[in-house]
């Protein structure tokens, strides 16, 4: 029975690292479609957000079929209620990088947002793409290094979120146009936004990680 | 072990209840705050979001020892999980709440938002409010109208919301100072996600009404 558990719980997890990695795809091309102003890459993303969805449905499924077969209790219990709780988050930042295609796709064919702010965009979208990246590895390795990365990167873009709003709300810009405010003041919100969901993930896996998570993985292959 | 289960089941229900009371004082005061430029209302449901957030813990709690007590299965099982979820749509809720009435901290002295839009913004409001107050008389009868009416109301706030960017967006306004149109935008989008998350509650609730929550709710309180 104990070990039946293991191997579902290993199969919620690798579902997890399967969906943040549809997400990583989704917000390096959302990214990339809102700096290029890319319609046909920003369109794919907003497509393919769907799969993201069906998948974080075929997991919630997989883990609620534990809770019935195996009535898991204990950390084990909190294991699968972290994962339903990861895979609504990581389904939500597969909504925001949608979000963030939208807004190229909208303004097509002119560019989205202000010129003056094109750099700080870009580099919130670089660390979007990096805290998406250290997520897939986060789920995959449980490494806690990899946690505090993500926290770090989060308070870098949300510097560079108080940046733009300073930006938008001082005199000493160019930004005039409303167009130009409106979607500067989305696509922050939203930059900033999907960063915090990984952060609430990569805290939920080092709660995890510090009990029996990881050390159940560990029992279960004593050769990795 | 049914019985038990029940009276679970109803202590469960009546918690979702109390944190959907206290988003629906959250929204009324925020809204409030917002419209009246209302600093110490608006610090009153910034500091009182952390009751909505304790409260939405203690429940998560008592789900997931539901779930180890009980080890419910099919419906039973379902019904929990959905409650977990309803209360993380409702602490989010909350969450919105305290960011309409940040937005009339911040801008205090001054009035939030553009003059022109303050009537749209009032409307948006209170169609808000009177989702939250049908989401409390919804998650206590579970009755089907009431989901009905708050996704009817919530198509309303979706064409407020739509009418706000419109405004921003087109030339005819005279919205123009950035700061305006930075917290137009925010509040129009936080209005809009209040009313999606009470619409994803209530079709929660419909699927589980339409099953067995009802039902179990009238088997236990045959003379209810």
């Amino acid at each position: 029975m104990r070990e039946v558990f293991q191997q579902e719980l290993a199969e919620v997890q690798n579902g997890l690292v399967e969906i943040a990695e549809l997400v990583q795809v989704a917000i390096e091309q959302a990214t990339h479609a809102f700096a290029e102003s890319d319609v046909a890459l920003a369109e794919r993303v907003i497509a393919d957000d769907q799969h993201i969805d069906e998948r974080a449905i075929q997991l919630d499924e997989l883990a609620i079929e534990i809770l019935a077969r195996q009535a898991p209790v204990a950390r084990d219990l909190r294991i699968v209620v972290s994962a339903l709780r990861i895979s609504a988050s990581l389904e939500r930042m597969g909504d925001i990088a949608a979000h963030i295609a939208q807004l190229a796709r909208f303004r097509f064919p002119q560019q989205v947002g202000p010129r003056d702010l094109r750099e700080v965009f870009g580099e919130m979208g670089r660390n979007d793409v990096e805290i998406a990246r250290q997520l897939v590895k986060l789920l995959d390795t449980e490494d806690n290094e990899l946690a505090e990365d993500i926290k770090r990167r989060d308070d870098i873009v949300d510097g560079l979120h108080k940046s733009i709003f300073d930006a938008l709300l001082g005199n000493g810009t160019d930004v005039n146009h409303p167009t130009e405010v409106v979607d500067a003041t989305l696509a922050s919100r939203y930059h900033e936004r999907f960063a915090d969901h990984a952060v609430s993930i990569a805290k939920k896996i080092q709660y995890l990680s510090s009990g029996e998570w990881l050390q159940q993985k560990e029992a279960a292959t004593p050769n990795a």
